[in-house]
């Protein structure tokens, strides 16, 4: 098949997506343009809109619209209590829990000397910053439970030590080894409890 | 995470690509808001191109931004062979082994009464008058080796047996129950030459 050209750019565009290859990307665009051209329009439309719209919250970094996202000016949560993540769907699985109240703050990332992250690309000056302003009592380390996220912890905590606050870790509830996005709400919400 | 409207209605839309449940849609919105906003600009240009710009070929059914695809209206082919096959990835992979010359017709699909997909939905009309016109001396089934396309490549070749034509099928040196799109090239090749 001589391919068209807007068909070739739309396969070459889906293989942007993570964990997309040549033939997924072929098997994409024939199921859109064949079967599905409304879900394309959809999708075209949700892209450009939350490249527009969507921006990281001023204080704890997560995905936001708004100059402050909705969990950080909740004046309902304990603004005492400051659990660092990873991702927007680390906090999202603790928020499922529903035994946390307080704040958070996401890094986007973690720690990775190899792929050339460092403690700046993760914010962690924004965090002692935060930390600084003297409202947080406790810093609650949810980093991932892998190398990378073990590491990031340690350093968090090793900046934090001055500081004379409380820092814990999620207790060791939840599997060494795994992401907290796939691990289960209840195994999620004991860590949080036992947190040490 | 209270997540935003955008990001939300963002990964909803990508649950519309096959093969993507919850956890991948979140993955990839996450991916291309925080690393790589360029690529989701462009993919949602490509999307939007495509579904303006890609058609069907009057004559073969594969997609193009053209009235006749450039296969059909390349002089040099042979319009006396017409190579039926399932997708434009199929036509795609035959296309590259090279040993190919003649014209296509693409049915876009598959019969399966158990999807509700019948002889209209596949072209087989103008598969037929195609073939009434006259011009076609022999019409190769190269329909996938699985189930459905057996009955697709049998309802066929019922159809054409009316016309006195030539009508073969992939030889048997392609692997029963396999998929066209995933077999190496010079299987590919040698079924063509095959063909009985």
């Amino acid at each position: 098949m001589a391919q068209t050209h807007a068909l070739q750019a739309l396969v070459e565009a889906l293989k942007g997506l993570p964990g997309v290859g040549s033939k997924s990307a072929s098997r994409m665009a024939y199921h859109l343009l064949q079967h599905d051209r409304q879900a394309a329009t959809v999708l075209a439309a949700a892209l450009t809109q939350a490249v527009r719209d969507v921006r990281h919250c001023s204080q704890c970094h997560t995905f936001t619209e708004l100059e402050v996202c909705e969990t950080c000016s909740d004046a309902l949560r304990d603004g005492g209590q400051l659990c660092v993540v990873e991702t927007p769907a680390d906090q999202s699985a603790i928020e499922r829990t529903g035994t946390y109240k307080g704040h958070y703050f996401v890094l986007m990332g973690k720690l990775s000397p190899l792929d050339g992250v460092g403690p700046k690309d993760i914010g962690l000056l924004k965090l002692k910053q935060r930390v600084q302003l003297g409202t947080v009592r406790e810093v609650i380390l949810a980093t991932n439970f892998t190398a990378e996220g073990e590491a990031t912890a340690h350093v968090i905590s090793e900046m934090l030590r001055a500081f004379g606050i409380r820092v814990s870790r999620l207790a060791r509830g939840v599997p060494a080894g795994s992401e907290l996005e796939y691990v289960d709400l209840g195994t999620i919400a004991h860590a949080l409890v036992d947190r040490r």
